[in-house]
């Protein structure tokens, strides 16, 4: 292999001390596989015993140029010379919020502003006081707001709430008013209207979806759910939120998934490979008094603004939403080839460079992870028996085939 | 002034600049006043057309090492070198995460884990859901939280249900089940045992509360009323969580707030200083199963758990425990001179650099911040009609002169 390279037991005898030390203070989280990233170099990570792995996670998203791209190295060398990298950004101004500010602008629907904050999860907890914020200037009552079955939108108990994707991310904890309705996958799907009728009948505050289901499953909306979402929103003057914090920013092939429905959000949220979180709304949603939303980090990270200002340029500039395209065909169709013949593969979907692929257990799944990570692959899960393939969106021809050269060896 | 330069109005021409365009494209925050921050260096914060700044905000805390700090510019220039600055951090390791848990342990109460998250309201989301899954795996209900008068615990909507400090913050928004008590300042407060009569009567999930209250107005608890809140909680086996996102990280001269007091928590917060969200918790609340808490970049941002081992690391080495008690207690001394005698300071009160100042009226208070701006002494509200004095720990005697001199003469 030229970009997958492991020597000896994973992980190596640096790692393990790494992985004791974090295990022995922290709470141990979702962790896939004993991977200790030390750095790393175009789609290749390396870690901290110098093994290489082609990286077919960019850190789920949120490396989008891989890594040591020299347009990112060139911000950092800059931002790391500033001895004030990082404030209190919704207090006091920097030149990075305004200049990240006019970049993501000029990808957002006309009439757009933002807000920037920390995480995608904050992301969607301000998309969401922003929709309620507004039925407050409207002197409207506090309604539950309608997500979907599947859905995942961060793990603050406000974006919680409207989650729906694991059982162990909600056991025990209390949540906001929800309804929740079906994620329709296919067109002739029953439950299609069901948004309607919980719309016309209960009266809600917003409804908030992902179009293409990130930790859910990778699960991609049916054109008609998307478009029946819109117009029964617009018909009871619902906000439609799209949460767009793992789908959009180039991953599939544009820079928001909601672009091949033909469709605009009322609110968005972004995150991971803007760097920051971001909410974006339509100009008439803008909570109008400070002091609505704030947050102290939040448009002050400046290195993450810098860096986020630069993945929009670069992505502008060297195509990078049609390399996407091209990438995921070529991706998918290799992956669609195992289908039936490896491994337990039994379905192959995506759009651009976010790509699932779904096994027959859960128990295939993890074995094929554990096995690529082993091989120098890697891959992470989504939902309860898919695996997520979504290279850096730099990935080249000779990278993707590499990956599905050792998808097919395992 | 050695340290305060302005020269001509404020902002200047770059500034206005880069003001425009943010109101243009963003929604327009908490704002106090019109500082472009561009650099800094000490405790001088430089603005974008070269005016110098004397910073008794340390920009809310977060900067505890003030700007340039030797140390600080040291781990930007060797994390700048890496291309992979930001990863996955719960779902892929990396040694900064490994090191700063070491570190933060280090200072926590003895038997403590940590998790590490992306800002302070994401810490105490955390605290709050750690609280709730240890009753799910005791088997008991879901039941409100006990939160203070004035408390501020962060604005994503599960913190925010526990926030009390100003109705902006919280205007139609749904809020999660919460009771309130009276957050008391002097130990002959009526009110003082009311926790106890809330646990005894309604029972309660949690008791979460600050121990000097930031946002809220830089009230100091009461002795008696810490400890009856930690007698009654410890009673009732209900856990108490404290929120030292602001007051915690040697803020005060100690550690932690509640080190004053002679009282444990069960769970806490802590973040700015820290350059990064953590929750801490005693290790029988660990929740055990993986996957009950995550975040995609939480333990991820290389650069800001590079930064924030450096803090502890510097912290210990250059004793700034104990310069923020002599230096708060001569910038306190300083203003206590002040009281009654310039433009409407009422009160002084603090522990450490953690110091409030309390006005007769807001618009006192409003008119000394910009006039305090315009001579070129960075300051910031808290509460109605205070303002809060938080230099950073590094804060010299020249400095805190410096600064004393022209809260005089506005």
């Amino acid at each position: 292999m030229k970009y997958a390279k492991v020597s000896g037991e994973l992980p190596g005898p640096i790692a393990s001390d790494v992985i004791a030390v974090l295990k022995k203070n922290c709470y141990d989280s979702t962790f896939t596989y004993p991977l200790v990233i030390a750095s790393g170099s175009g789609c290749v990570v390396k870690d901290i015993d110098g093994n290489s792995f082609l990286d077919f996670t960019s850190n789920i998203g949120a490396c989008p140029l891989g890594y040591s791209h020299p347009d990112v190295i060139g911000v950092l060398a800059e931002m790391s010379r500033n001895g004030a990298h990082k404030i209190a950004g919704q207090d006091f101004y920097c030149k990075e919020h305004a200049d990240l500010a006019e970049q993501f602008v000029s990808v957002l629907p006309d009439g757009f502003k933002a807000f920037f904050i920390n995480s995608g999860a904050e992301a969607v907890e301000n998309a969401i006081k922003i929709a309620y914020r507004k039925r407050f200037a409207e002197g409207l009552p506090v309604l539950p707001g309608v997500s979907c079955t599947g859905g995942f939108h961060g793990r603050t108990l406000g974006a919680l709430s409207f989650t729906y994707s694991k059982p162990v991310q909600k056991a025990g904890f209390p949540e906001l008013a929800v309804m929740r309705i079906k994620f329709c996958t296919t067109d002739g799907d029953e439950e299609i209207d069901a948004v309607e009728k919980v719309l016309a009948e209960n009266k809600a505050a917003f409804v908030l979806t992902e179009i293409v289901q990130g930790e859910g499953g990778y699960n991609i909306a049916s054109r008609r759910f998307v478009q029946n979402l819109r117009n029964a929103t617009k018909k009871y003057g619902v906000p439609l939120i799209l949460d767009e914090v793992q789908s959009g920013m180039g991953r599939t092939g544009k820079w928001w998934a909601f672009e091949h429905y033909g469709v605009l959000p009322d609110i968005m949220s972004a995150a991971k490979a803007l760097q920051v979180g971001a909410t974006a709304y339509r100009s008439d949603y803008d909570p109008g008094q400070p002091g609505v939303l704030s947050s102290t980090w939040g448009g002050g990270s400046r290195i993450d603004l810098a860096v986020g200002t630069t993945v929009i340029e670069v992505i502008k500039r060297d195509r990078l939403l049609a390399n996407a395209l091209v990438m995921g065909e070529r991706l998918k169709k290799g992956l669609a080839d195992l289908v039936g013949k490896k491994n337990g593969i039994i379905d192959v979907r995506g759009l651009g460079l976010m790509i699932g692929i779904e096994f027959d257990t859960k128990e295939s799944r993890d074995w094929a992870l554990q096995q690529a990570f082993r091989r120098g692959l890697l891959l992470l899960p989504a939902g309860q028996k898919a695996m997520r393939a979504i290279p850096p969106l730099v990935v080249t021809g000779e990278e993707v085939d590499e990956g599905l050269e050792l998808m097919a060896s395992l």
